[in-house]
């Protein structure tokens, strides 16, 4: 009789009852690496560009058919910060991880520059417990999710923290399954023939786990697009709704040929290196569209969410890129790094239950609002963080493509030098946008440059001369948004002294 | 034939179609002068007070019982700023009326102080019209709602700017009627045998007008009511709502005596001074009383909003009133003059259509707040203003008793010297409330005070030392807002520099 009940107990669904209260949905997010605005065939700008004539992502025009393609999408500059504000719901000032982590502990990638001096910051990278320096310390998403009911998985990219820290490995915060996941940024290579490596001793950047894809000679997409199917054949008939993180590698250097693709843009009179960068890009894209064929095939369509974004702007430097640096978001200002538009303005698509097919939407989101709005999605309305919360539910966007927020404040945030390129807009600045206004604030020069960004999505015709009240709404809001954060400011080499506050360069009168 | 046309076109009722188009109420603005949160019958605190039981103000009740009781309602600290933030919907900060205006143009009315010099503030109050120096100029309420078709009556208080400036005429910020509206800021005297004036030669505080009412003897509260309730005689019929601003001089000092009430109040044990005050108080309350019977009588009252509210709270020195100074507004603390809750927390009631009956509402909402929430009554959706607002409609709190928003913000700016007690809290001063939490910066002293007002109404527990995150969250905050109002502030008579921000007086780190 007692074992008989032990036995109940054990069978009994009770995730089942979980899923039934809230009806909870499958959630995707498929994360792409450097991939900017204008990398794709889908365009997001009013005007179809030469760059969209470029690219061939046919999935991804799928994908906005079916769901809201958001033309004011925004990132961070570089890539930890954006994937740390996703699992956080904080932005860059507040986590303090104001630039990419080292695979190793205790060592900041800051570049070396002859005026300024980073601060301190968390470079150590987001912790799910306390007592590790230099990390921001946050009850993370997939925890949240998991204790919610869902099966958390995590395939592709992570670099959420250095080796030597619990986040290194995404099953300490809150992921239940990780396929090649690490402390790394980037792949040594994409080619199965290269074992995922750089080289035969690289420890640091290998992509492991994946032999049986390898055995396969699958490019490195591909073999994570294959593993979290087969994670998702483990649990699509489980009562529980799943949550998977789908980080690709690509499109991030190096420049791996994807041989599938690489000789018709070649044909299309592509350089070599922008023909290797296209055909990652049409791999990328291939992944999703398998992606949504099994979501399909398997009736999991209409109960899922997928969120497509991209975790910064296009790297634009030449080398490695192909063609002339800094054109490879135009119309779009600089690229990877920058806090020009170029940098931070990434392609964001959502499509599933409840969002209107086809539509677009011009509000301006950014990747932390996704925090609460996949909460929203699971139910979880009085989520118990550690951590202040930056980002903003989207819901009322996705339900209504003619919704607007021009109150709606959005920060970001650089004091770091991201490499030795020394180019205004690219590293060492603040940024925020209110309404159709943008403030930059570059923290080398002193300047404030402000734009409309309505009217002058290039980021031509700085206003901060002919609109002075403006400028000055704009640099206090900046100051007191930066100052209320704790957010960490560049000191000068010669004095040891904080840089000026924005509010410190404007006239107060 | 062309006779007849014009003919037509003179008789047809264009008004109607306005009228019809939004379903305009009528809407009421009774205000009454110097009332505090506890001079009444009617608790506004969770318990019932001794000062509740001091009065008697059924009309009050009745209003009540009828629609909702804000118990987080506010004004500024004196006259004119709450006056004019009403008819522009600005806050002190922004539209720099920082003290009551003088009778007299071009006459700051700030009392000398030998730490401090107030700034330059808009001693000349509201303007309609540009060109008129220290002024605010600004698109007036009333001019709104006659161009939105209400017919816009005026009767008592106006106190909008001095004599010798348009605004001293409430006809000229858009009433088309007016009724005893002057530059004054309290009358000579409430009795007809002196005339409503001080002396046979008062010409700046002589209530003129009235002189109808005078010859019966009426005390100005009441010939107030009835040129009201008259002027509503003539427009009752009309397809044209109307807005009338019901603004009593009571209960401002002088202290006349209501002979009707004043014994009552002497049996009960009051002294001379605070019987004569509750006197002043039942009167108002019978005004009230009259107002709702004819609205009644009338079939007027389902289609009419009324708001009742104070201008600042009630005045606690003694002299002029008895009893102990500061007691009277208890458990606040302080009075008039004081950005304490006891000189900005007043009583508060809306009824009318789509309001819930004899329901209360917790949420802090400001004077300014009624200038969109009017214009929400009447249908005027995109008001074309040349001033920016503060104020935000309040009809969510209005429908819904539970409906909160602790991230709302209201400000206090007093950078003035108001009398010469030089007590710490009255005068000189800014303050700032977020959610349950106020931050008060003391001018003089340097000094800031945080307050937890939901759990410590009567601000007792200063929790600046004990919540330093919070303090500097606040302090930020209430920099971040002045500073983007260009808020006037002191400045050091030694030095003639201004005083410090609070900023600037919490540690950065």
């Amino acid at each position: 009789m007692r074992f008989l009940r032990v036995l109940f107990l054990i069978l009994l669904p009770t995730p089942f009852f979980v899923h039934a209260q809230h009806k909870q949905p499958n959630i995707i997010f498929f994360m792409v690496d450097d991939m900017g605005w204008q990398d794709c065939s889908l365009p997001f700008d009013k005007v179809v560009s030469e760059l969209n004539n470029k690219y061939h992502t046919p999935n991804m025009e799928r994908l906005a058919r079916r769901g809201m393609q958001f033309t004011n999408g925004y990132a961070n500059p570089v890539c930890t910060p954006t994937r740390v504000s996703l699992m956080t719901g904080m932005d860059v000032p507040r986590h303090h991880i104001t630039n990419w982590t080292n695979v190793r502990k205790d060592t900041p990638t800051d570049h070396p520059d002859s005026l300024l001096n980073p601060p301190v910051w968390n470079h150590n990278g987001l912790s799910p417990v306390p007592g590790i320096s230099h990390t921001i310390v946050a009850t993370p998403l997939p925890a949240l999710l998991r204790d919610a009911g869902y099966h958390t998985i995590h395939v592709g990219k992570a670099h959420f923290a250095p080796y030597g820290t619990p986040a290194a490995d995404p099953l300490q915060i809150g992921f239940q399954e990780n396929v090649a996941g690490t402390a790394a940024g980037h792949p040594g290579s994409f080619l199965a023939a290269d074992q995922y490596r750089g080289n035969p001793s690289d420890t640091f950047w290998a992509v492991r786990g994946l032999e049986k894809y390898m055995a396969k000679g699958e490019f490195l997409t591909d073999a994570l697009t294959h593993a979290a199917l087969e994670k998702l054949d483990g649990v699509k008939n489980s009562s529980k709704p799943f949550f998977l993180y789908l980080s690709h590698y690509a499109v991030h250097v190096p420049l791996s040929k994807d041989d599938r693709y690489y000789s018709k843009y070649i044909a299309k009179g592509l350089d070599d290196k922008e023909a290797r960068f296209a055909s990652l890009v049409e791999g990328m894209d291939k992944s999703l569209g398998d992606l949504m064929d099994y979501l399909d095939n398997n009736e999991l369509t209409a109960n899922t969410q997928i969120v497509f974004m991209s975790d910064n702007g296009s790297l634009s430097l030449v080398p490695p890129r192909g063609g002339k640096a800094f054109t490879h978001n135009l119309p779009l200002k600089q690229g990877k790094g920058s806090l020009y538009e170029g940098g931070i303005r990434v392609p964001l698509i959502v499509a599933g239950p409840g969002i209107p097919a086809g539509s677009k939407q011009d509000q301006y989101v950014v990747v932390h609002d996704f925090f609460p709005t996949i909460l929203d999605w699971a139910g979880v309305s009085k989520p118990k963080l550690i951590q202040a919360l930056d980002g903003q539910s989207i819901l009322p966007f996705l339900g209504n493509p003619a919704k607007r927020d021009d109150k709606k404040v959005l920060l970001w945030h650089y004091p770091n030098n991201w490499n030795n390129i020394n180019v205004k807009g690219t590293s060492w600045g603040s940024a925020i946008r209110k309404g159709a206004f943008k403030l930059i604030y570059f923290h080398k020069t002193g300047d404030l440059e402000l734009y409309n960004l309505d009217e002058d999505l290039g980021e031509e015709h700085d206003l901060s001369k002919v609109m002075p009240g403006k400028l000055k709404e704009m640099a206090l809001l900046l100051t007191y948004e930066l100052q209320s954060r704790n957010a960490p400011m560049p000191t000068f080499k010669s004095t040891r002294k904080p840089i000026p506050w924005p509010s410190d360069l404007i006239n107060n009168n």
